[in-house]
């Protein structure tokens, strides 16, 4: 693990992925000086994707909320979300019936558009349950927790049926020392109660990365020697880009300080073959 | 593992300890003919104690709902619940300081009134927590679950202090099919949100049946081999009997049916020393 | 869930993904008829593939094994082993140093050969690990329990560096009734003694699929919905085919019984597409 | 939790229960000084009880260890060992056929004398085990690892019995910087095995510390606060004693080390009411 600079190491690289929260951003906003080193990687000639465990907003959505936060330039298919796997498992997978959900109206839209009815865990009949094919867990948002999270239980007593989560995080940061609960917090608790592993989707599960290296070879050439994995976080960003096989960068601009870094990797067993303050320098 | 009849089997012993739930009622109320297996029990000179989770009611209010649902006799001193451990304590080791809490006010009137100022968790000021000693998970009633639950983690990463549970159990049944989730269950979300594990009070735990226990021989004479402890639920109720050391009956008046008590004992390794239908033969 | 006829649903399908113990073969050999379903594979022109979590042999052991059964005709590119996705891990993240492992001096030689010395953990020395680079649990023979698994947990408390385990298997069947510990099964004893989690490789982790997938994808042209999954373990095959996005089918000729088959898919919640007697049919 | 001095700490109290390893000796013998600190506690008219995980020894045997090292005038009385619970439970649960057991034959002679036959798991034959009405684990040696762990795997795939852990620590110091997998570590393997969870005797179970507070009040009369738990190991020791409601005290002479001892309590949520560097000043 070697301490270094964004800017030098990248260049060694055909392709660079980056997380969003606590590396383009923090609960500020936009960190300053990022639109430079987006500037910066394009000029190079680097490839860029976005890999976020996000699910609540559609590709286009995120661009737009990025451009809101003052950087420019992002293009939709730079952006890869978590809920485009679990989009993706429904389409391979859920070809009948009706998807039920928990979050809210907007973000059903973007991951349950496969030509399925979707509806609300509010709106089903546990009495008659018979169209409904499978249950996804998308944000945090949009329903009441107390009615709403023993509804699900309850549903999930009175039918067996595929169980997905669009985002494995278990909380986000809401200030500088809070956080809110997580659709991927809620769906442990539901998980507990009804005594199921349920199917989550986002880092640092493989198949955010691989959908992403896919993508990347539809369109160039790239080995995964060839990429670099940033994140500020060593159990999503880090222990996924190790895992996959990718040279990952741990940046202190987020979730890791530098004072502790040395005893998290240690307590964890999660080790980034670099590190960097940010990718500012 | 012998199927058997409780009037019979209870006979060879000086006490016995009854679960509620499952055992004495149902959701739907008072299981029938349960007033005459209670005189049954008196009548032969049987010592009787009724062991629950259920921390939300103080032991004078345990005997008034056993009247209101048609259970008459009961004394106070035969109703021993999870919340007095809980109230115990509190009592032994928090000495200062106000006590926060999730759950009713009324709840807390009958746990916390240990001399200390209590204060629910929407009522603290997160930027000012010196004053605040423990926190008590009292039940799953009396608070918003989004926006109480997220500040309860909030106040957990910015203070450090002793968090118990009043009631382990997971979830409590509202109907034939249906369950709600308890407090034992909310405080397991809050666990997996803080990395901690908090002090839980309540079956199976061994101090709820040595409280019970001391409690009896302070008025006569009993040994563990005296006892029978009764009840509906394998992880619960025959568990924490077994390993305390008193001969565990198990009823399929509640949790456990008949058609599947093989495979659950099976799968969870609990071995009961005697099944019946019910306390009713 | 349909039951179906293997032999009329893999008409529908451009490859398929077998699953060896308890698909091909079992305890006692290879599975009678096994022989004529692959030729009926070929004759119909689908691609094959055999996925296995035995890490301890190289693709041309694992055709040999197979020959000395009894089934010809397998070419060495038709097997992926868990060990083939450790070893490009290896490949990728580790560069230099010597690699520890425990298992057997064969199972090193296939897995290890990336260039690097490879060592195993009975001869290295605690006092000296500065050339240590990695750790890898290869499988459960080869080296002494008492020793070298506690050798190996003070080697992990002395030195933090990537550990990977090459076959996440909790055990091995050996007779119709009893089974061995698996390498994966030791790994989780020495996860829980230093307090960590390693890196798995093999079913149901999407990488032992997408391995596969993108091999398939060099030499032809497979979207996944063309591509079906046969095994006869819930928690590995079907969980993870079904994750990757596959078509699962659930043979009864291995872990699985047709008797149990419904309750052991309620408990888990992982739903096969179809179900099978085996692949003879 | 204030930092003190034992030996005036100690003097607020009636009694006091000792830790043994990481209070009395380590991984050196016994630490110097501790002769004088228990002159001093009978001096001052203390009741003194040594609360120990470690159920290889008898209470005699435990007397004479202690005298070997250099301490002499301990009671046999003054000896509580998690043996001595698991030979309890036994004696009131288990009252007819045999008892199987891993680990050496003198610790099974001190444990399972309860008048039944106990037979080494090496020697059962798995193919007759009707007589066999519990399994123990006693402790790490005295059996081959690979061939019995295995043989009690598949013992308990035949044969559901209640199964008890006699020591429930996970590992034991065997110098300043390495540790010996225990029993209680070996078992948890075998819990994952067979996907069951046993009992476990031993701190931090309630059950040890009402042993040892029954036993002091049938000589005495002692509350909970006329009680001080001093230990090395937060979570063993001092979360048994604080839900127990005892004051607790940790000490610096073993496993916690004052300079971490901020971030263990942190990231545990166990809060000693009192520190202090040992029980020597």
């Amino acid at each position: 693990m070697k301490n270094t600079s964004f800017k030098t190491l990248v260049q060694d690289y055909k392709a660079v992925f980056l997380d969003s929260y606590g590396v383009l951003k923090n609960h500020q906003g936009l960190i300053d000086g990022v639109q430079e080193t987006i500037d910066f990687i394009r000029d190079t000639g680097i490839t860029l994707r976005i890999l976020t465990n996000d699910a609540s907003r559609s590709q286009e959505e995120q661009v737009q909320v990025f451009e809101n936060l003052g950087l420019n330039g992002l293009k939709e298919e730079e952006i890869i979300t978590s809920g485009m796997l679990a989009r993706q498992f429904l389409e391979l997978k859920i070809t009948s019936g009706k998807i039920a959900y928990l979050g809210t109206e907007s973000s059903a839209n973007y991951i349950l558009q496969t030509g399925l009815e979707h509806i609300p865990i509010s709106d089903i009949d546990l009495d008659d349950l018979d169209e409904i094919s499978a249950l996804v867990f998308l944000d945090d948002e949009g329903f009441d927790w107390n009615h709403d999270i023993n509804k699900t239980v309850n549903f999930l007593r009175r039918k067996n049926l595929p169980v997905i989560v669009a985002n494995s995080d278990k909380y986000y940061p809401v200030s500088n020392s809070d956080v809110a609960i997580a659709i991927g917090g809620i769906s442990r608790l539901v998980e507990y109660m009804v005594n199921q592993r349920f199917m989550r989707f986002g880092k640092p599960d493989s198949q955010m990365f691989m959908y992403a290296y896919d993508e990347l070879n539809e369109t160039g050439n790239y080995d995964k020697g060839d990429i670099l994995m940033v994140g500020d976080t060593l159990r999503t960003d880090i222990l996924g880009g190790n895992k996959f096989g990718l040279k990952t960068l741990l940046v202190f601009s987020g979730n890791t300080r530098s004072e502790n870094v040395e005893l998290k990797i240690n307590s964890s067993g999660i080790i980034p073959d670099f590190t960097a303050n940010s990718i500012l320098e």
